[in-house]
């Protein structure tokens, strides 16, 4: 099943003969067709409007043979050990509708056209794969932005309808947060709904966790003073992608609201107002920290990461904040600690003045990306008659992308 | 419960008598005993063979009095919307344990220096507690090595003695590897010693998977043929942390073998010895990709990371590599696809010189940090009276990080 044989490395006559049939393969521009030719480590795609270049190594990696692709795993099946990164074709023909190499150690290899556009290494075909298909790209938003862009989704489309599933979780990816409504008031909704998904994320409170006020808590989410914004869990280092929060009874007091901040839009203000403070979130690594007891086990869990997290690509990838859950070391010279915290305390201005206040009903769910919005809950006070209670779960984001991914495709 | 004076700015006339102070509260060297005095923005504690410096804001933003910490949750419960991150002391006494700070607001603070002293930003005290307290150093292992790195433990023992378990979680977190021996025949054995730590990992394969050759496979780790050297789900964001694969029928064929290799072995020596070849494999981010259908769900999984993987301080925090599931969408200019190849095929050349090999017997479990090791397993032939088969599961290591910490607590 492993294509074993080793093969040979790259020859220098090789190129030359590749080099001459060129000639002989290119076609006129004239007449539009597409002509290909190859250079020292490139075959070149020459069409109308545009040029794709596909390095030899690149097309040998991903030859899809039988020998070398397994197409009920859809994987690459090429003993990599033994994989010559030099090798060459010795011949290139374009048909209709592929490319037709014969390798320098004679192995044959067949490229549909439309597959070899869609990996094509033009800058502008990347970033539209990258955006359309890696990952949809985020649209951040301002408090005055936060009506516009809060879709509401039925319970019942999204249990039934795929088309309705994934316009939900493009609101989610793109924006971040979600109104689901008309909500089965049974605690097993958020399961039904993540179960759609994929499953929920379990944690050290649990699959479904409900938040209501609780005497003795080890958590200040289980008090029913006002919960300042953060973000859930940022003490894990896999922390939970996304969550829903079930209003089952919601407080007939004053308070209880939510209040949601698009951390990507806060941070952004940052960057382009105040780089060294930005410099200083993005740099200082802090200690999040939760210790706790859930059903008798105790558990110590700790995740250093900056306020704002950034990928390769300088793009934020993740925001923790959670005033209770920020412990007390910091892993900065003692030089770094007030610049530090005035940069926090310009975070922590920011994400109030762009809060937006949301106070669910009863039968609906909120749902929001913990990687990137803070969320917080204003005070509220139950009686006997009337205590609030909301079921929540989590779901990450490696099910969610897959989600969309098949449902895009189906 | 929640702070929420807005405390007073700072002021110039504080600081100077604040510095006034300052003459009074320091006590002479000599006596051995330790001193403290206050500048602009720090308090200095000055013991016989060391000083430690504590920023106010640090200090004030750590208050451990019931207004401002909360014990039950072991949280901060300042209000942090109204923190003042420019208030100074107006009084500082040092008493026999303690560092008492009266604040310009007229709030009171006491420090234990015990706890301040956990907490010192001097530079050795810090790396000394990330190293032991955060987080075990890992210690890096060439294949030579690899004997007398990997160590034994009887499952009963980990199942009923907290200090067995604690010593096996410090071998996987250090060495990254470690054999669990006389494993009960079970399909739920790898449960039960998860349930030690804390819980099975779910992935799109469910909990516990079953590794045994299976006809038309969606996955080539079903195969019996020889599976390459590789980490597993590399396409997640939050991939696996740590494989149990419980053997609980091995092949009589020659082969069945595990392969282990020490990815930080590995990529400290290209490292040292290609800094070219390490630089494009931390930078160009590969597209790791599966799509597959379990129990009737499809699923398409995605994820972009280099091979290599640093944190911010530029320790290798993932290895990602299976050829199998390296995908065809390279996100990299076209000029820097070859370079990358080379670079690859060294890393992988040196994975195979630095695997060692490990056939395990029926009723042994081996466990690996799948974020930093390599395995794979040679070809093996199956007969109808001998199937092998071996039952896996993963666990995370926010789960095995905070077992640790509540471990060497208790």
């Amino acid at each position: 099943m492993f294509l074993t044989k080793k093969l040979s490395s790259s020859i220098s006559k090789a190129i030359l003969s590749t080099a001459k049939r060129t000639n002989t393969l290119r076609r006129p521009l004239s007449d539009d067709k597409p002509t290909i030719n190859t250079s020292q480590d490139f075959i070149h795609l020459q069409e109308k409007n545009s040029q794709h270049d596909f390095p030899h190594v690149w097309l040998r990696d991903n030859c899809q043979c039988e020998k070398c692709f397994h197409v009920e795993s859809k994987s690459r099946i090429i003993n990599w050990k033994y994989f010559d990164v030099n090798t060459k074709p010795s011949d290139v023909q374009l048909t209709k509708d592929n490319i037709e190499i014969k390798w320098d150690d004679g192995h044959l290899s067949t490229f549909n056209l439309k597959w070899l556009h869609e990996r094509s290494f033009n800058k502008s075909d990347r970033k539209n794969y990258t955006e359309n298909v890696y990952k949809l790209k985020k649209k951040q938003w301002s408090k005055n932005q936060f009506d516009s862009i809060f879709k509401k989704f039925k319970y019942d489309c999204l249990i039934n309808e795929n088309e309705e599933l994934k316009r939900w979780l493009e609101s989610l990816s793109i924006y971040g947060v979600a109104l689901v409504t008309d909500v089965p008031s049974s605690s097993d909704s958020c399961r039904r709904l993540a179960s759609r998904v994929e499953f929920i994320k379990r944690t050290h409170y649990g699959e479904e966790f409900e938040v209501k006020a609780k005497p003795g808590t080890t958590n200040v989410a289980y008090l029913a003073s006002n919960l300042q914004l953060h973000t859930d869990l940022p003490y894990y280092e896999y922390k939970p992608g996304t969550n829903l929060l079930h209003c089952i009874t919601q407080s007939n007091s004053s308070g209880g609201e939510n209040l949601l901040c698009d951390g990507l839009h806060v941070a952004d203000q940052i960057r382009r107002n105040k780089p060294a403070n930005y410099q200083m979130l993005t740099d200082v690594q802090v200690e999040w920290e939760d210790y706790g007891e859930e059903d008798g086990n105790k558990f110590h869990s700790m995740y250093r990461s900056p306020v704002i997290c950034l990928d390769k690509n300088g793009d934020v990838a993740r925001i923790n904040y959670s005033t209770p859950q920020r412990g007390s070391h910091l892993d900065v010279s003692v030089d770094g600690v007030k610049p530090w915290y005035e940069s926090l305390k310009i975070f922590t201005d920011l994400i109030h003045e762009e809060s937006a206040h949301y106070k669910m009903s009863e039968g609906e769910m909120l749902c929001f990306d913990n990687r990137r919005l803070l969320h917080g809950r204003t005070e509220y006070s139950d009686t006997d008659q009337n205590v609030r209670r909301v079921i929540g779960a989590y779901v990450d984001w490696d099910f969610i992308n897959s989600r969309l991914r098949v449902l895009n495709n189906k």
